[in-house]
């Protein structure tokens, strides 16, 4: 089936004939200086010689299992990309153990392993997987041989001076060169991009050219290939296109998806995965084009991204799935353990990143990481403390953003950024909720299982689209159950929401809104959400409040995709033997209704237990509202989907509506004591007392006979604003653009 | 909505009245001789503190909070139950308080509690709630009375002394004797039973007759209620019998559902409910009565059962919930404090059990916590391992039992006992599966959310009869969509299982068979489990023989309540756009069909990601069978059960049926690492070789080449024996039930 060649380690030592050279490597991310004080610091530091020992056992483990460079045939999570995978990864270990250790074994491993893929690669076609639009040799994209050289590159840099110069002429003729160019001059529909893809190819072909001294090259990878004109409405496999604006090269990739908050435009997952080739790449030029000062770009982006994305994960350091992402993605990957210690080292020395590497529990094994591990050593470690943040998107900030409301335990992520590129959802002015680091509300993420070759080659399965991608997926509201902009990536392309209010001045009222007026033809939504702690309430709860305005009656959906147990609803609903598809279309098909209801004009209540914890929603919901209880796994003949539930508010042939809720996390329940506590939700009422268009006013009735009013000005955010309104004969005043008040 | 009387608490102290009284008590279980061993020691012994600490903490949170005693109003998880059940708690632990720490307000808490107790309920009817066959007065039910009792009976134990002789007449006269009059004389359907409730009733009465020492109520409390003529055919609200063989009392609760390895029949879950009144019992007993030789009862069958009930639990310490059993219920319980300490202190100081005591953290504050705390600190502690372990039910131990095999990570649980009595499940020869202390595959147990109101009063649901206990809702064979015994209680209470090979001689080669031969007319069945370590596998894999002859030709559904998400299978199926129940009856109707196929004879495979581990079900299936994927939810209409799937083997219009299994855990997943490691099953092939009455064997053949074959002999298990049998010309030979060897 593969071709696994296995080659022998008998070679004889190079090392007499190399010491005579000049010693000009490791010069990328290991450098002379920094190996010798790393080697001088051997034994003193733990986490540093923790991490040696791990991964010097690692490799050990490989040299003693030999190598296998196969003839590449298979899709992620298969057995050929898998191991080519793992070869990358240890090819660049083995190098810096070389360099640190001293040990010509893994020098003699880099090389000989290098030597046979110097011997596959020439005979290699186009990859025999077709799925990709821009196909690699060694793996079914582009984008996975990146990820090879952008590894390999540094263990080529670890033994250079080692190898004979006719050993490096073979690896750079038969191997580096004709991969750097095939990834690149090959496959400008892959390289000349903005977009994780094309920074990996840039950053591959970057590396290779630092460690060659071929600066042609690196021009390339720098600014693109020139001279290459791509039709620019040719997309990817993801439904993206390839280059619109016609910007290219590492730092157009710099420019165009990083804001000036350092928030990635594709969202955390992508995010992560693009930190390891921006950060390493920006630690090679460091080191050898210090002149750059590529760490001080576009105001330090660099460093700010990586702060940004340690505050896009929850309590547990998951980051949140925004857009496409796989669930359970975290700080604790290897590319965040990369990115934290080069953010340490090269930007300031933050103690806090020192708080998120102790929880990694392990450093790079170069100079950042010695940096690290000599710090925790030295007890300048301080707590890594993630508060309410917004992160605004768009290459000037000016694309709406992230609203990240925090208050312990809870934790609320509201997005009204710009689409996110080919891996963006159609959710505009969604939200998801999170309490101790559990997701309570949830967004689905992506429906993809990452490298597990089982699942549609570990690729994306076609639910990404059909479910995952589609508007009702969310929590967000749908018109006519269409998704924002059509589902069409080009529309969405071109607008963004816009942050109307980000307010976090008061931990306990703090305040979060947005506008969406492209979404849907003329119809305009504007969606507040807050979370507050009041005496009345154990935790904080979260007010949610969505205002449509349109120029014709429609129908809205709101979707809740609350996890857990359904323990109690006053709905009156009917549930139907057979369960049938909600919709036809955007989403909906993959919805079963389990439930569905008319709302008798009082507020509609769902009350449910999630890992011993007892939530309730409560809904302002209109006589004739329609409420149906959903549950995702519809036109799922492969069981992709996971069969998760959702409650869903409904106005029919209404043209302009406002839902108003509040979730609340009020009780917890023991199964080994068995008792319940704060069971019940703890609102009594929640009211409109007010709504046009200048100002919306809601009035939330606690069971402990407590009243508040919570007013918003939705057309003026302006802090030093003085606000009056009458409702009801009562006079209110307030400054700034949201009050929340007792009841007069 | 009810009256909460709020005492205030100034009242003199009573101290010196009473201390020149004759100091009788404590005496129940806080001594006099150990309140001052107790004493001496306090401040030096850390966990024995702790303890004490925190219920000082929670007993004076509680006198800070104030007096209720509210008038009885709602079932369990209402308001009015939680403070009742609560305030017994309170009361036990402020009167251990006031004999520890010598602190009045300790005891004026407790008298005025019990004051306020006995004001009310001279005055109370019947419990408005009308659900029970055995209504209280404090609570909905004479169980939770009872629960009151045997707390209550303690604390008034610990302040009987400090009280006036008035106090205690008032006391006895108007709540602690009509109050034991009530759930004793009054309801003999409740007391006069061999059952968990009558054991609380039966202890409730015999810990205040010995405060009280009443020898008459505690001769009661000890043989039942004399001259009470109970319908035989009387049932209780479960459809249990009350009382079919005249047997009540304390004694007989003790002689009946105990077999002599410790396991009480109605299953873990309730036995752990009951481990607390049996061995609070005890130990008073044993303090005041110590010629009854109480812990030496049937050859020390409470120390036995402590024993037991650890056994009966996973890795993380929680029960296996087979029968009635809510899940989440551990070793962590208070009941299980209780119950370790007491087993420790009387049952001949098992270091292992200090194991237990260590992971609690906490000790009850009585002699028997002490000691075990004590030697705790004295590095007595050994962990307590949990090895496989077969225990037979009936008194006699001869009513078949559970045979629990382990092999780190896996634990498999078989279940071939008696009916349990009205808590038990009609799932003879079923089983459950579980690594690491999740489960794989299993038990659904109970359809009930105790003591969480919102969820039917707290109260078993209806879908407990109509899916719960159904043999469909569990890994074992069902006849015809019938339920074993027709689903019929008392047909069911009549029969068990039979076991026929228990051996874990070998750790990698453990095995387990029984037979059933009552649950279908004219029809045996035997199962055979077995868990193999060899070296094909990383884990150890399980083995799975369902053999089933009948005397005419029937439908067969063996079902796998796997839990995770498909990843892959090779059955071909169709997947209907909506979804309708998969049955009409038996359980049947809960479920819903989410793919149908048909074998076109190899083996079916089920490959599913569960706790990011890979697991494959690889099933013998003849051309023809049915293979449905399952999921709960049907006719559920108030969202009472979980949404989880099965695979359901179906052999139609078959007289003689075999289903051949293996379950395999065999490959893990990172999302952090996105690696996929082993994600295919290691099994190639499994194949029938031979199968008549006299033997069974089995071929599994490996992906790598290897190939074994088990063998079973199914109608002799003398280990001494020798076999003899040809399969395929060729001759195999072994010694005792089973073998499993290279393939010849």
């Amino acid at each position: 089936m593969f071709c696994a060649m296995v080659l022998s380690c008998n070679t004889p030592s190079n090392s007499e004939t190399k010491n005579e050279e000049h010693k000009s490597h490791p010069n990328l991310i290991l450098t002379a200086k920094g190996v010798s004080a790393i080697k001088s610091k051997l034994g003193k530091i733990p986490l540093f010689d923790k991490s040696l020992a791990e991964t010097k056992a690692e490799v050990d483990a490989e040299i003693e299992f030999g190598i296998e460079v196969p003839i590449p045939k298979d899709f992620s999570g298969g057995y050929t990309h898998e191991r080519h995978k793992k070869n990358f990864l240890m090819l660049q270990k083995a190098g810096v153990l070389f360099q640190i250790l001293d040990d010509e074994k893994y020098a003699i491993y880099v090389r000989d392993m290098l030597m046979a893929y110097a011997k596959l690669y020439p005979t290699l076609p186009i990859h025999p997987q077709e799925r990709s639009y821009a196909r690699g040799k060694l793996f079914w994209q582009c984008l996975n041989d990146s990820n090879w050289l952008v590894y390999t590159s540094q263990a080529y840099d670890c033994i250079y001076d080692w190898l004979s110069k006719e050993e490096r002429t073979i690896l750079e003729n038969d191997l580096f060169r004709p991969f750097a160019d095939f990834i690149s001059s090959d496959n400008p529909q892959f390289f000349n991009r903005v977009h994780n893809h094309s920074t990996w190819g840039n950053v591959a072909v970057g590396m290779i050219a630092l460690v060659m001294d071929d600066d042609s090259l690196l021009q390339r990878a720098l600014y693109g290939i020139k001279n290459v004109n791509l039709d620019a409405n040719m997309k990817d496999n993801d439904g993206g296109f390839i280059n619109r604006e016609g910007k290219s090269g590492f730092f157009a990739n710099l420019d165009e998806p990083f804001s000036p908050d350092g928030y990635y435009t594709e969202g955390p997952y992508y995010q992560r995965y693009a930190m390891y080739p921006f950060l390493i790449f920006a630690e090679a030029l460091q080191n050898k084009k210090p002149e750059l000062k590529i760490f001080e770009y576009k105001d330090s982006v660099l460093i700010k991204s990586v702060n940004a994305l340690i505050n896009l994960s929850d309590e547990n350091g998951d980051f949140f799935p925004i857009n496409d992402a796989q669930k359970g993605m975290s700080y604790y990957s290897r590319e965040l353990v990369t990115a934290v210690d080069i953010a340490y080292h090269f930007g300031g020395h933050n103690p806090q990143l020192l708080g998120i590497a102790e929880k990694q529990g392990r450093v790079v094994l170069d100079d950042s990481g010695l940096s690290v591990a000599k710090d925790i050593e030295l007890g300048k470690t301080e707590p890594f403390v993630k508060s309410s943040i917004e992160l605004r998107d768009g290459p000037e900030g000016d694309q709406g953003g992230l609203g990240i409301l925090r208050n312990n335990p809870m934790e609320l992520v509201f997005k009204y950024a710009a689409q996110g590129l080919s891996h963006g959802h159609y959710d505009k002015l969604s939200f998801s909720l999170y309490e101790d680091g559990n997701e309570v509300l949830q967004d689905y993420g992506l429906a993809r299982f990452v490298n597990i070759e089982q699942k549609g080659g570990g690729n994306y399965l076609k639910e990404n689209t059909t479910w995952a991608k589609q508007t009702i997926a969310h929590n967000s509201v749908v018109q006519n159950e269409q998704s924002h902009f059509n589902g069409d990536y080009e529309t969405g392309s071109k607008h963004h929401s816009e942050g109307y209010i980000f307010d976090v001045t008061h931990p306990d009222l703090q305040v979060v809104s947005a506008k969406e007026n492209n979404a849907y033809p003329e119809t305009a939504i504007q969606r507040t959400m807050a979370i507050i702690k009041d005496s009345s309430h154990v935790k904080p709860f979260v007010l949610d409040i969505v205002k449509v305005a349109s120029n014709k009656a429609n129908q809205y959906d709101l979707p809740f995709y609350y996890l857990g147990q359904l323990m109690k609803t006053n709905i009156e609903y009917t549930s139907p033997k057979s369960l049938t598809q909600l919709g036809s279309a955007n989403g909906y098909q993959h919805l079963f209704t389990e439930g569905q209801g008319i709302s008798n004009g009082s507020n509609s209540t769902l009350n449910w237990l999630l890992n011993d914890k007892f939530y309730t929603l409560t809904s302002v919901t209109t006589k004739g509202d329609e409420l149906i209880f959903a549950r995702i796994g519809a036109n799922d003949p492969n069981f992709n989907l996971r069969r998760e539930p959702a409650l869903i508010l409904r106005k029919k042939n209404t043209k302009d509506a406002l839902f108003v809720s509040i979730i609340e996390s009020h009780g917890t329940y023991s199964p080994v004591s068995e008792f319940a506590v704060n069971a019940y939700s703890t609102i009594a009422k929640i009211e409109v007392l007010y709504d046009e268009p200048n100002y919306t006013a809601v009035e939330i009735m606690m069971v402990n006979g407590n009243s508040k009013v919570f007013i918003i000005s939705n057309t003026n955010n302006q802090k030093t604003q003085t606000h009056h309104l009458s409702i009801n004969g009562k006079e209110y005043q307030w400054n700034g653009p949201f009050a929340f008040q007792n009841i007069k």
